[in-house]
């Protein structure tokens, strides 16, 4: 299945079968720039366990991953690649354009005219929603965290008992 | 300018002052569905502090906003809203499509055939690279982190002093 590790290109990287410049590395997470980039210094940190869906990576690595994506994309800005922005992705499956399947978070500058961006069709997204809509959206959503606001909430309002 | 917090729209919300369908608040943060969404229940997240860019954002709201993503996506994943994949983006930028200048994590859910997507032009971007210049950038952001490698290792290797 396209999910096996033994097919995993990350794997081979991670593993040392296959060759990779490193910018990063702890226990955790590695990070290396792609080898066919938005435009050049578009980095991917990556886990070093085979997790192929956001799903199968802890809450702690995740976040470790960010830490680590702030860093990157600072350095990447001071750098003398060309960067007038910075875009963080994540494609979590194969229908939001996931094409290897462990875990990837991309970091990539961008720069006016470099060529990259959305397209979209304009009869399916950005279509302007009701308010109605967005109120039935937000409580169908929210009844489904598993967090809730109240909980979270660490104001100085005492809380209601 | 564009930056500045009297024409923030999510500082509007955030104070009130706009209406909003909310999923769910704390005292650091806010995630409601966006109007003009890729597909149905696409969400923002949104630190309430007025930070027009990733910058201005300190570390533990990032990670804050992060644990809350993967919350999101979770209860999108389980929702009645189509869903057969999630991305996570962040333009931070007007290069990098930032187009509200309060920063703000996108979470939405993609399927196949929704019309979303990226585009691109080969003449300049996922142009190949050699391994030659991948070690060239490589060595240009590593150089450039303010943290490294070796600082972060935990593993048993005894650390040469």
């Amino acid at each position: 299945m396209k999910e096996d590790k033994e097919n995993c290109i990350f794997c081979d990287i991670i593993e040392g079968r296959s060759p990779v410049s490193i910018v990063y590395e702890d226990d955790k997470i590695i990070v290396f720039p792609t080898i066919e980039p938005v435009n050049a210094s578009h980095m991917l940190i990556v886990p070093k366990i085979h997790a192929p869906y956001l799903a199968d990576v802890d809450e702690e690595t995740t976040l470790h991953i960010i830490k680590i994506a702030r860093e990157v994309s600072e350095a990447i800005r001071k750098s003398k690649y060309q960067c007038e922005g910075i875009n963080w992705f994540l494609a979590d499956g194969e229908a939001a354009e996931q094409e290897v399947f462990h875990f990837h978070f991309h970091v990539y500058p961008r720069f006016k005219g470099d060529g990259f961006g959305f397209k979209y069709d304009r009869s399916k997204n950005f279509i302007r929603t009701t308010r109605q809509d967005l109120d039935y959206i937000a409580n169908e959503i929210k009844n489904l965290l598993q967090i809730n606001s109240k909980e979270h909430f660490t104001s100085n309002t005492p809380k209601k008992l």
